[in-house]
């Protein structure tokens, strides 16, 4: 099954093992024109590298970027866009123990039963290092919104049961996208709130001495969308965006606008109220719908969460079983985070751009005017 | 766009307005030789059908599927399979008042922002009639599960606060799907729980009075599949389940075990131990990773919960605006559930029996070990 | 495999059995507002409807078609359209010993090779009757390209060794499309050219008191096609026509541009020679690359040419085997056209231009310019 | 438009331009289990390799491979695979006349019109190195191919009018693939006949004084593919080899068994008897179907050809037209081969090992008996 690709018409496939040679993408179907250096991607990378303080693994990667086609004299070509990053923590350790039993939480087990065997060193496909080269292709759809004036941000919600600032009906709707930036970038934690960021680091202090690890949620706000994208069945915007959540390796949820929320809402508590504005624009007074109607944006912000699970790693002994079935009691060493949620917030923030990337290029052929405007101007 | 397709392997493309001639859709990639019969399908198509009981549309419509290709003396012959479901109930009722505004939280003015303008006869292409396609479809995808022993079971876990059994760490593990089914099916809103469903019922009494709706939550079990479903990275199970539910319209939320949950554990606790039973086989202790690891199926129970809104039609006056921009005051009449949540019991069932069957068939090529197996047996 | 979709934006998915209850067509991915009827389609499929004359299966089929789907007010409204043609002609004829043993030439050993068994009726799903859904799917591509302003033709180029009016360089470029078409109409064969026409319809007469079929090549022309459809590595634009056409049945060859006669040519005979015309526009002086330069359409004409080999059901006796292994003499009686070539005509065409059609959606994403052009006028 | 991806299940995505950084592929939807090296890698990528001898470029290019990932232990693992092969011979040259005018025969013009620039660094994507990629990839598909017994052999079967030994009903029947290949290895052109090579020889020694360049021929057998491969509507297997063909940059035209001969043939020439062998195997007596009857294959070796044009790139004087529009006289220099035909056997070669390995997974799901030996083999 070839399950490397994501997007239907913004097409990124990825590679790479966590302790292989490299990992990297290919973007295709990326318009031509748009600028593009290493620099750029390379701050995508940069927020996502290991090392940056002691929430993250101590494990040292530099994560540096290469641009091996597809970009020529600073601007994208229109042909496939590949990137490479170099794997440079390939230390020659021994794997036997981990080889040899199934790590609870871990994909170890089933990579097992899928392909008979797996590469054991660290994760390999199902390492959460996988991500870098989503990072790195996210910032090439990153690229195309900043043409079109649409801003992605994502942020650490809650850690444990230390959660951000109040939100009513499960909006952030009192923060600029501005503000919530700004704020984030001051936590190592990427949580938007002084307050509740102090606390969270204090907790993981204490759960890094008990050799264990929490989880947390992540929310995320997609600005400056157009109305229209997402298509009304199959291929709703919120089900690409669930897709694209759930294929994040630690997440286990995902709601939009009011969300679970909206289980225990009425028909006029959930639905939003239309009026227009002074400009003559048609807008909503509020926003539990997430910024999608019948699958498809309308032109608010879209607002959602995804649920993170705590680090499967643990150093806590933990029971489990050897691949011939004898029992066995691990401890799983070695360099891994105690949260996963704070690195993974540009990781969600990515998944988000290139869905609305692939959005935006889909929704081209929408409407016959569309093609007359491209194909028949004179007309 | 092209969203009306789902599946990669097994894949399904639907079709049909609420108020247009028919509905339905083409199954390609169904396997030769499943029995399949027009009886087998229309059981599906009557658990979703309307006018069943007070607490759905009364709108009359009998659901009667045609196959109109791909079986042939009561097997699937390999090639595409056609269904085929006639409207009956296309009233030439007065759509001039319904065509000149937003209704809230519907579609109407994402479809026009998209497409320029919308069948606007009772949501068109965005009604909850659409479902009845994918239950359709989704029986030819039972027909496969059945004959690999597989079975799935989905029924409403809650509606607004009246929540069904107790469940410890979000699991049925305490019924078998065989007792799901039976408890399930004793109830009018598909609630496997008499205390709870009665205290639904009265519930959903008193809204239909107040002329509102309300929302819940489904779950669903998927029993019986084989380990090493699904793919490490983009088409992880999971991530092709989130985006089959959020693909249904009222779908706000997705979680698979421990799901939102799992942003308060520990990796102690979410991880579940593993452990070898007296037949040699590998299992887990708990399930709180849902069946799912790494995004292939582990082997056991896979079991996911979504969250649907209330029913966006409600009586009840809401503020909206026309087409022209100008304000109004909107009271959806017209044939309408008080709630979802129950009726979409069996599209969960179907797109999550969809689900399996397209990664069931993903998984073929696994390993060379399949291949030989196929292709040169008498090595 | 599902293996019954062709177009990867303006996609379309076919069902049905040339026994079975219907033909029908999906096609999803239509832009919204393009006008559209029944009675359009039908004078695309009435061109290949069997029975017209002499020269084609007696075969009683009205092929009339209905739209189910996706078509409002006369205007598509982007979502999938569906189109359906009952099958009239079912006769309860006796299938037992057509049942029993492979047609030479035909699918009958195939299909039973890779599905276990088949629909035996007349060919089921690989029977010519098949292209009527493409008929039809093709329509709705022709009244996009109406809106464009692009016109397909094609034409019975040869019939055995009865060939169409002299070309040079292997192109049509004395006749307009007008005039091809006009040309065309005025044969029952499809033939441009009186004289050969006249010619072919005396040796077919022999055929087929032989009892016997015969080959014969159609040509094809897309004319108004801008510049820079399709891509430059594997979607090239002649790659997906090679494609479209050798899925049609009975298609063995096809080369566009100078095409095979390329072999025999020298650089500087096959390369065309730019220069600028009065009104500033590069034009190529010849068209030996037949409209596509790279993989991408150069604004000329594409010219292309397929291969059409005899009907395989012949009442010549014919040497072959029964499923049981034994030997035997078929003879295939029934209702069969002494030649393909001419009722192939309106199938090329279509496959054309659908082909075109999805290179026009899969374009608009060439370059940000397309997407500033759409979603931000104003700047 | 994302056009750099062949194949639905065994798919690769490949990038680079002549003159960047690097070229390279990732293979997804490999097979876990199949032995995989650099060295085999590299024996397809020598075969390609420029300056082999004085009939190809005498651009300095090693293309030594490296697998980056999805390979452990000497096994494809299941993952993506991703090979990378640097450039080394960018020379820092003058391209600003090459980037002023459009070269006949070549896509400047061509992508010009469809990105609004391009790389004109000698030819960019549409370069025929391009094909490096293809070959690397190619290289994965065959090993596949090999563990199942299936063998593939491309050679030169004309240059200009310089014909390979004589074939009756277009078939190479005298031969087997073996004394194929070793015929051809002899011929610095990739010619399995000594003395048409010879000929063929001498004539490009002509041809290069001449400043000019020629086209020729290729054609290709795949022998040992089981029967059913392939879809019997538009995935038909010799419509996705045709597809597969054209992609290559400088094919004009594609054909297989008797392709464009069928044209001349009657009903009872051109369909192949079937008889059963001692062995009780169903088999043809001839093959003018070339191995495909209804798309799907038949057991029997598929054997096709394709038209390949003379080099544009050519000394000789040209006239052609400046981006400004005005006139210009062209002599295109640089390290060009004098004849594209051998170089681009072994890309035929892998393109249509690609093609088999492709349908070879996409037909695993054909029968619902496959699934049950898979998924339950004990029943």
């Amino acid at each position: 099954m070839n399950g490397s690709s994501f997007g239907n018409y913004f097409k990124i496939t990825t590679f790479g093992e966590s302790h292989g040679a490299a990992l990297g993408v290919i973007a295709d179907g990326v318009p031509a024109g748009i600028p593009l250096s290493t620099e750029y991607i390379q701050t995508f990378l940069d927020r996502r590298k290991p090392g940056q303080n002691i929430y993250s693994t101590p494990r040292k990667e530099s994560d540096l970027v290469e641009i091996l086609s597809g970009v020529f004299e600073g601007k994208t070509t229109g042909t496939s866009v590949a990137l490479l990053i170099r794997n440079e923590s390939q230390r020659s350790a021994d794997y036997s123990e981990i080889a040899s039993y199934y790590r609870p939480g871990h994909a170890d087990f089933t990579f097992d039963a899928k392909y008979g065997f797996r590469d054991y060193r660290g994760g390999g496909r199902s390492s959460g290092r996988e991500t870098a080269a989503r990072v790195a292709a996210g910032a090439v759809a990153c690229a195309l919104l900043d043409e079109l004036g649409i801003k992605v941000c994502a942020y650490a919600k809650s850690i444990h049961n230390h959660i951000c600032f109040d939100t009513k009906d499960y909006l952030a709707e009192h923060y600029s996208i501005e503000e919530l930036v700004s704020m984030r970038d001051k936590s190592p934690l990427n949580m938007p709130d002084a307050e509740a960021s102090a606390r969270s680091e204090e907790f993981l202090n204490r759960m890094r001495k008990d050799l264990n690890s929490v989880g947390g949620t992540i929310e995320c706000v997609l600005h400056g969308l157009p109305a229209g994208l997402g298509d009304p069945v199959f291929e709703k915007f919120d089900a690409r965006l669930a897709h694209a959540m759930l294929s994040i390796g630690a997440v286990k949820g995902f709601e939009i606008g009011s969300g679970f929320g909206a289980a225990l809402l009425t028909g006029t508590e959930q639905n939003d109220p239309f009026y227009t504005d002074e400009d003559g624009t048609v807008k909503k007074r509020t926003n539990r719908a997430g910024g999608v109607l019948g699958g498809m944006t309308d032109g608010s912000d879209v607002l959602f969460r995804v649920a993170v699970k705590p680090t499967p790693s643990v150093n806590a002994p933990q029971e489990t079983v050897k691949k011939d079935g004898s029992s066995y009691t691990a401890r799983v060493t070695g360099r891994h985070d105690p949260i996963i949620v704070s690195r993974a917030v540009v990781v969600v923030e990515c998944m988000a751009a290139l869905t609305a990337a692939d959005a935006l290029l889909g929704n081209l052929g929408s409407k016959l005017d569309h093609l007359k405007k491209i194909y028949t101007p004179e007309l």
